[in-house]
């Protein structure tokens, strides 16, 4: 089920902070900021030769990182995204396992325009687990 | 200088579930599991497409995820590896820039037999980062 791991997410207090220690002091190829209003993120991308990073910022009133800030307040890791060849495929195998995947279970369109399913954290040692179909 | 993702590394409580989770229900190519004293983890390493996530395990009285496991007792996203190609201009270079380098400074062997160094996670937006000299 589990293909190429697309994403590492950290999400972040101070994007702008963020980013001049990315590009700046860790050398990292940056891309410019891109607000994602119906995401409640403002992400940009870290582009390593493998894979990449993607550092958020909560955007709006109703942002789905902000509870994670409250409790991190510095930042922190907040999700693994592997991509997956057939998302609905991986989802009722997942729920016949026992699996709890988030919201009502129909992917939506994630931040890179493709279909997203997140996975409960309690079922995967503390990790929430976003699968990409690509 | 950031250069690949090397791995990602999950703590877990319990090895055998996280594997048998990992092998079974993700579908993933998963190692044996590898018990390394020196540095106080037993790893089980899942192999992806482009890079892969480590599973550590506490081994032995003073493992140094035994304190995260205490505050996550379920588990959680302990690090980020990052490849340099030479870690002791890293090191430099983040301390010229004013970064903290766990421990005396000196890189050690990791999990891999090669130089690694650990930087302060209140440096980096609450990610502890693993720079290791491939």
């Amino acid at each position: 089920m589990l293909d190429r791991l697309n994403h590492v997410a950290i999400a972040v207090p101070d994007l702008n902070a963020a980013v001049a220690l990315y590009a700046g002091t860790l050398g990292a190829i940056v891309s410019e900021p891109m607000p994602l209003a119906e995401h409640g993120v403002t992400v940009v991308f870290i582009e390593l030769p493998n894979t990449k990073i993607e550092l958020l910022e909560p955007l709006g009133d109703a942002s789905p990182i902000a509870g994670f800030l409250e409790k991190h307040p510095s930042g922190g890791i907040h999700h693994i995204c592997y991509e997956v060849a057939d998302i609905l495929q991986a989802r009722d195998k997942l729920r016949a396992d026992g699996m709890r995947v988030l919201g009502d279970g129909e992917p939506r369109t994630g931040a890179h325009g493709k279909p997203v399913l997140f996975l409960h954290p309690k079922d995967f040692q503390g990790t929430l687990i976003e699968l990409e179909q690509v």
